[in-house]
């Protein structure tokens, strides 16, 4: 176990997918964490350079299915299923494991809100009490409690970063929140699908599920506990052409006389000692560019020329702080280990 | 002249450019049209091909200096030089030429706006008094007498087709629209800007010139002249990699009891005759990638999950609808000829 | 018919591909053609803009199933179905119809190569014996007479359209030609396949099908032919990240003592009456941008500094003088329509 | 000095350029590197994160002009300044610096060649007498005794790793090698052209320096090195839409009576112990998009149709093992530390 120094050990459920190989990449030199066990079922007995070339040369455990895995020799599980799949996976796993789940499947408290979204009853209700939320940086002492982590989605995170501070300080009209959100092409995995095509991403932009995207209740679940009630937001996805990223215009009402300063006072102070989050100073803005490939998020304010409306904008890497490297983020707070293991990349740029 | 079946005869004053290139692909197969100047004051004395080699081949005019157009033979002038430079170009020019301006030069009724955002005192400001603001569709009669059109920025065109009736309607609260703009590349020019470059682009996006965009009071503008009285808005544009297209996500609340029905019905109503605005059915949102080099404007409507408000989603090309397809199809009207005449291109797809 | 001044009633099989909504792109405004019918097996039912978007509100007939299609009411079939599945299709057609066939089913004279390569007996050889292989500019009088003309391939047009003369001519060794060619992503068709999707191709080059690529004996059959012999070549596709385009930088070894300024003769006498193939004059290079979207061909040639050596290269869109613009050629040719009908269209820059 | 333990000093002179980014990110986390002076001339006085946003937040010196660094605390010197202006910048430096530098100024043994195809006469021929060539797989007894190394060009090390041990080994026809190259944009820097905007560059391709460029000398100079005699090559560049990476296509002749296996053979021998190049299996070919952000040198055979022929594929990020990775490499061999420290990254893929 990693707290009396040993590695801990690792199994990525899903591993062909996106987030399942930015896993691989994260954990490639995480002082304190070694990769036992990697599944895929469709390509169990391969070896994962067969699904993901760029690996290939690696010292990696070869793939196998889910039912193969020797458990007694695994600390913790990452498991990067499709959603809907996994709480039945989870909940058969053996109780000695730490689980960070990639999925939605464990992400919403109320299985009634998760029945209505997700179009069927949940299927290890029990489960779903002990699961803790994760955005890290908003939940650092119930994650490194928990024994399953719902990791969260990658638009819930850009969005709830900036948010959650000035909506729990009372600074915005909760009632009044207007998401506009840009997400590159890795948010929906790496499926063959017709949408997901180069030819019908590239050199354009549409928006998507308006007001029906299951990340809706996910945010307001977040924004609403900040609040102390139920509240609703706009939440408007878009898809554009770009392998990561995701880039959150938020659209706000000034309250109780709050100015931008207020609160770009509120998110420093919630931030100052954070490893990943960073408040830009006055007149900077984020671009998605400038975090790729790492586990950061920016945040930049503006003044609207509407008096009493401000602008946040928040970037991030929708494969890394938005998924795999909030995940590893977890692990670290999990086991004990230094938060910012395995998370030193610097952002790609170009 | 066109009316009597002559073809007009048309200089373009700064070819060099995108806007340029776009006008002349334009009017290749227009049937009443012909290109008898072609200007760059750097470029002068080379042919097209040498700044555009996509053209090489065409029946197209010599690159000369302004100074060495010859009016007389000129019907028609489109203006497609830089902010700033234009309104003492076009101040000069000849009494008989009808003029349509692409530049920001002359879109600002008020001499003081102007000289608030841009800098400087307006140079031509009697002239300012008879250029009409021409988005085709909402000024068309005025259009057709015009001497002297101000062709509306990208941006503008974008958010006012959608806004414009359900505004006049006072289907709206006017004072809480949030436009959300998606702009591709060429919207910058082709100046040679580090900004502008691939490496600097592609695989990413960011929002800029927040609350201080130059397009910000155009669209209040013409938003102000619906709503009957002075308004502002949030005007946020974002720079994303592609070429062509601008997807303005507008988010507004519903005002005198109206519903999204109502909003889709009086915009059904007010472009079901018109040749390039397509208000999409229920359930529909547009796609940049739908317009490529078409001069069509799509619009999609949405109910959003906070009662009392709605969304707005607007899709054209910058370059065609939003810059030359627009001066060409007011060209159309201030000379008598078919509005459609050498707008038939389909778009682009993929 | 189209002779006798009706309208060719055109029928387009396999209509939700990509090159089926580019026959309907470049049909929109042909002054001689009429779309009747558009079949899509699955999607039979559906209007156009089910799945083409950006067909909506054209006047077009629904989708229908290829046995739905009244062919007494059709003069030509453009067929733009999958290879293998076209040999029987065509065969049961009646036998007034007039056929394009986009697909690579009817491309090999040899049916025995036919075998060879696509792994399965030919399905309709007396059909291939009639069959007239359509590169338009190298085949005319035989594409006239036609009933049936296989279009040909994207990548064998690139090639063969600046090698046929120059091997004709005997100025180079023909034993000794390496095609490099690069490819934009719609060639690969519009299924869903994880090949396809963005982010397997954004940002990045591969090279695939080396020496195993099917448009390999479709090159060297042309060649063989204007060579009186039998030849092999170097054939190396890679795959880009552009929609459209086709890129051939073609490696020769002059013969008899030919200079590159023989071959640039050569190439512009063979092409000086064309009005889709340009030869770029001496220090000229096709870039792919300056044909997107047009029916051109532009050819560059330059010479190596490894003397007796020379570099040809070859740029089209593959959607259009690759696939359905010289289809529409070929029809026109066939119905005795005016060759460049429906292909105007100006290369769409940038 | 970093023999004895303590950290290499490092100065950076250019860091205002993508070379120089590339620098500060790889030294980053670099265990044995320290750096202590970033020089950008016109951004003087200014954080780094003036000139790139995403390295605010590091540790790092302020940008500073050239004769502002104390080179008494510098030990090695990273040269990333444009070409033509490094020769008098490094000949004025002390003599107890060791310098790599980034740019073509010290590449060319044989001043009067770099006369020749740079257009002046080099400014410190004696200085170029000590330049060590480094690709350092290829040179690395040398590089570790240099003084001053003048990393290689991006295309020349993808061309040169896969070619030289073959050349060398006799098992090709050095008089018949052609290099169809295509790179990302980075290669051409950060400065504002025209020709590397988004819109000149995205969704296309072209040729250019056709048979002039002036890496064609400097892989000329290592492989008529391996040669034992003077040879030439066709070297034939292009540009295209992406961020980083090269991929080399070499087409070759055998040579002697051997097969791709013996290229197979030869070139896996040679790179054996190589952490950083990889040969891959038999039927692998290499992606760009697989050696992302890496150091990683990937390369592929296939065997040609015709007979005698084989094709040889490299694929290389251009800023690393093409630039500033390979420059670390180099570093770490003079300073006789460990050669992959600070180059542990992981492709990012996608």
């Amino acid at each position: 176990m990693a707290a009396n120094g040993h590695k801990v050990r690792i199994a990525i459920l899903g591993a062909s997918g996106y987030t399942g190989a930015e896993l691989i990449r994260l954990l490639a030199h995480h002082p304190r964490a070694e990769i036992v066990a990697l599944t895929a079922e469709r390509s169990a007995g391969k070896p994962i350079a067969a699904v993901f070339p760029h690996l290939a040369g690696r010292k990696l455990p070869d793939l196998v299915k889910n039912d193969e895995v020797d458990w007694s020799g695994v600390d913790l599980v990452f498991c990067a299923l499709p959603h809907g799949t996994t709480q039945e996976v989870i909940a058969a796993l053996p109780g000695h494991l730490r689980i960070v789940d990639l999925s939605a499947d464990f992400r919403l408290h109320d299985v009634g809100t998760y029945a209505e979204w997700y179009g069927h009853a949940h299927r290890a209700p029990e489960l779903q009490k002990e699961a803790v939320y994760g955005i890290t940086e908003l939940a650092r002492p119930a994650v490194g409690n928990a024994r399953l982590v719902a990791n969260p989605g990658c638009y819930p995170t850009s969005a709830q970063l900036p948010l959650v501070p000035v909506v729990k300080a009372g600074l915005i009209d909760a009632d009044d929140i207007i998401i506009d959100a840009k997400s590159g092409v890795t948010g929906a995995g790496r499926e063959a699908k017709q949408g997901s095509l180069y030819a019908e991403v590239a050199e354009g932009i549409h928006a998507y599920g308006v007001a029906s995207h299951r990340h809706a209740p996910e945010i307001e679940q977040g924004l609403s506990e900040a609040a102390g009630r139920k509240i609703l937001v706009n939440f408007t996805p878009h898809l554009m052409p770009m392998n990561r990223g995701i880039l959150s215009t938020i659209y706000v009402r000034l309250a109780n006389g709050a100015t931008v300063a207020d609160l770009r006072a509120t998110l420093e102070r919630a931030y100052a000692d954070e490893p990943f989050v960073r408040v830009l100073p006055e007149g900077g803005l984020p671009a998605t560019r400038h975090v790729r490939g790492s586990n950061h998020c920016l945040i930049g304010l503006a003044k609207d020329r509407m008096s009493g409306r401000a602008i946040l904008v928040s970037a991030i890497d929708n494969l890394v702080k938005g998924a795999s490297g909030q995940a590893v983020q977890n692990m670290n707070v999990m086991m004990g280990v230094e938060e910012t293991a395995g998370l030193g990349q610097e952002p790609l740029f170009p």
